[in-house]
């Protein structure tokens, strides 16, 4: 049994990340941390963990971190950087889902997330989680860096087209849509049921965090800069995140379908779809699941694929536990394995 | 493992019975029939089964129900009772989910639901299957006619109280409120989402089929019988019922906090909150759970008691399994013991 | 034209006023204060008012409001106790759509409010703006107390029993449900889109502040106390209050359809429905409406009274359009009489 | 008063078009007709209109259409084009709010709409009914026919930009979003809550049939023909369209805020916000309003342009009242200037 341990679990990713490690046949849930809770029962806090999980929420300074085998980090962007040295020195392993181990370039960094990053030294060393990717480095990695919600699905859409060089690499563009739980779970009007309900709209048009987090990641795979135009939308519905891409063919392209089989072929967490399928954010909701469908309209020159997430699920805490399973060599899809409720 | 069989699982109920069976870790699901979507594939029609269910839809007549050890029926009311008594005959256990064994008195059928009852002489052997209640018939029996989702909400509710003698029997109001699956999946407009979000009505006021079905339950449990105004109401959302039930003391009664955690303390899914509390809905979504709170407000001589649960889940599907489960002697929890995902 | 400033009206009953008074022929929107949000135009605040309000908020402190006819306060409880006083004095006539002067006794609002009634010298000069009731009283008023929402769709709905005399005046329940809206625009996670949707739950059982406000109205009408359960849910929709409302007839009742026709044939905004209907919260959305349908399921002893409104509109600032209507002698119809946008 | 006649007043577009002209003060409505639903009366079916609209539907064969001065088409395509000729001959002005008379080309109608264009001879007479481009032609229209919702809220959001030969007219990207009440008021699996509440996804990707009507309106403006690719999404809530639209440009623009602003600066109904501004859908519902935000994210060469309107206001029924207003000379805003109701 894994001894886990969860600094932060107050959030969205934390909930469903003590959902799913309450269930994981491998894993020994240690210790949750928080400071604004601590003392409270978790099951008092989330009423679905009532008879899963019967630990409290501790102070992270009362230990019980360093005793783990690998501890998760759902906390807010500039918590893990300040504590990750420690845990990593006493040998604990660490899989981060905010944002502090993302951008390789710690000025990069400075200018989306305004502070400055402080312990830039182990931005070497982390590994970028996306599993489809850098599974190999992930096995041996002690420090990962789980990717956005946005750069997954976004990520994933555009693999196969820019590993194959068969796009106009500076005109891609990302339309995504993003259920409400993507803000998280915060006091504020803005994600208010009566604000958000039955309302649609685009958000941080002029530049959002996940850019150049996107953006690194696909220069990786092509070897060169991307141009990309990333517009994020928040739509009425708890969870889910469907992105929709656009890109340019340079040339009379291959069969697209059979290039997106092959390239996910044997990912367990990638499921492409049959020719002219439309996926649904609910049919991946609750899963650690991604449904990919790839389109050339009119058999024009623009390829358009549509990719599907759970925000909370391929995006946050079940790829948070997809790498965690990675790391201690255990079956990739055990304890992430669910089937979406549906409807 | 137990051979098992679904008799069409089209429907909301179907494919909620499909998720779990598909994960169930002692059942092989044999066969699935349908026959206005025979040999589709069950994953064409229910994307979240992609990967995790391989059956196709087969018409009824083409054999393989007989060599299950158990059928279920996610059929509309009528159906299955025209095939029970050939499956019983061949060995074949049978869990109902519609309403045709529910009703011990044939005439009571036929008024409520329109049709002559084609096997009255079945009624006598088949078991109502609330587990709360029928534990160990159910685990005796061939036949076991699944509650319907309301009464299971409002039954869990009153037991302690019509058990205890506490409250008067014959001035019982339950006012539940179900989410819009609970119409099934059907062609039609007043289920549609411009009908039904952003909006909240009561329907069949005048009478509900689940109301001489409840008043049967609850007289059973009483030795008399009881006089209940049953209101249902259609909300905004996709699963889940509340019923607020209302009962009027007979006299300075005992705690009934204590009342309520001893009548269900050894119960694995029903789920007596602290006192003061108020279960929600989505705290049981996709579970067998039911979560009840008791309260007595202002001290007065009104009893109400908050009972939730997932229309689909102990209201029909998962419940249906539970009965499975006693009626093969296995671990209650298994298969069902899902968290539910939240937010 | 009527002069009319709004203190307060930043929340959701100050906007929905404003959307109100910005069409209304006879109004001049003078002055809209709020503290918090000086200086920034209502426009930029609420997008819906862009080209139709192109006032900004303004300190209360900068005066105008005593230059009005009439001030409607949209503010937290509390507010318009402390401003009353000066207004009166300067020939203001005041609509409050607060809880300050609901309740005629200062001990019972101290009780439930938890603070002192700072100006109970005006409790008796207050007039209860629900003008089904109190038309004449209103017209003549200088200080209208506007109905809260639950006890306006609670009261038009028991009105006619209790007038009659018909029912057993100690067993009244009201088990009413509201969209979120009712909870204000106010920062919380409790109201979160992610925390609402999908889910439905009571609240306050024990006690909730509308409670006392609806039986001091009931035994307005009676002559008596009321013994009266109440027990609201928060259910998952923006706007809308249906209350099912159970009464016990004390003996053979009189038609019950033609006791709610002819109690309200002459009142423009409460439509008794055909015998056998159950009105929708959406026919009622955005209007001053309420709609009633009466029942007797089964021809029993029991009454069933369904009675929606809009929590925002005929529970708060279209019936505080209203009042100021009858106030200043218009007729009573003008500037609330839209259709429910549907679907 | 213009007497009016509707034509197929079952649909959701019907029953927005009766909402309006009930409250229009310079309109009659005379006969509203349904084959389906003939001899109900019409608020039977919309409860919304209860008190506001006192006739019952009619048979067409019934007459009475060639008596109005106008008749609205909200009827499935294919309808009018069978009855305009007559009506056309008896004097009597058309709006139709199908598709039957927006495609000049009829081969183009046969192509998407699978059936012979039967009046193709009206194709050179009907004016395509989107103010902001034909104001004009529609003052002296007799026959009309009114935009498609996308189409609408596409063409107004790239109009300026190609007015301006600003951008590659090639590569044009509109990614659309819809509530379900785009899909019309039908039986249906399809459109049930269960199936659309909380997901979200693309459809008809490989070809809508407001492309060819979007693309003959945008070559219009250009002189030349377009390349656009079109992606519409179902998103979960009743109405509104956001339109994200996305070309390249060709140099170095124009300040693009002040294009917008000055090409819209007299449009009664298109509302260019201020710079950096990401319009939402609610701020549209239930009214006649386009609102646009121009974006340039990072200064780069695309432009992102955020257009939203209801799809059933602007989109159909009150961008209908709109035309009727042009064709009659009346003040234009007349009828349909109603603030949308927020929250």
């Amino acid at each position: 049994m894994i001894r886990v341990g969860v600094v932060g679990g107050t959030g969205y990713t934390g909930v469903e990340l003590l959902r799913l490690l309450a269930a994981h046949p491998e894993v020994s849930l240690s210790v949750i941390t928080s400071r604004s809770e601590a003392g409270m029962r978790v099951a008092d806090l989330f009423a679905n963990l009532r008879g899963h999980v019967d630990l409290a929420f501790s102070n992270p300074d009362q230990g019980g971190l360093v005793e783990c085998d690998l501890v998760f980090f759902a906390t807010p962007n500039g918590t893990a950087m300040t504590m990750a040295r420690e845990l990593l020195e006493a040998g604990v392993k660490i899989v981060d889902l905010a944002a502090d181990f993302r951008l390789k370039d710690p000025a990069l960094w400075q200018r989306w997330y305004g502070t400055e990053h402080t312990t830039p030294e182990l931005l070497g060393e982390a590994v970028y989680g996306l599993p489809e990717v850098n599974r190999e480095a992930i096995r041996r990695a002690r420090l990962v860096a789980n990717p956005g919600c946005y750069p997954t699905a976004v990520q994933l859409g555009f693999l196969p087209l820019l590993e194959a060089g068969l796009v106009v690499p500076d005109r891609l563009i990302a339309d995504a849509k993003s259920g409400v739980s993507g803000a998280g779970r915060k006091a504020g009007v803005a994600t208010a049921l009566c604000e958000t309900s039955e309302s649609l709209k685009a958000y941080a048009v002029t530049g959002h965090r996940h850019l150049p987090e996107i953006q690194q990641g696909l220069a990786a795979v092509c070897g060169h800069p991307v141009g990309l135009t990333f517009v994020p939308h928040l739509t009425p519905m708890i969870r889910g995140i469907h992105a929709t891409l656009y890109a340019f063919l340079t040339g009379e392209p291959l069969d697209l379908q059979e290039l997106y089989e092959s390239r996910y072929r044997y990912e367990p967490f990638v499921d492409v779809l049959p020719s002219g399928s439309h996926p649904e954010t609910r049919s991946v909701r609750g899963t650690n699941q991604c449904r990919i469908a790839v389109h050339r309209p009119q058999g024009g020159s623009t390829v358009v694929v549509l990719s599907v997430i759970d925000n909370l699920g391929k995006g946050a805490a079940a790829q948070a536990v997809q790498n965690m399973n990675i790391m201690f060599g255990l079956t990739e899809r055990i304890g992430i394995d669910q089937i979406a409720v549906m409807p």
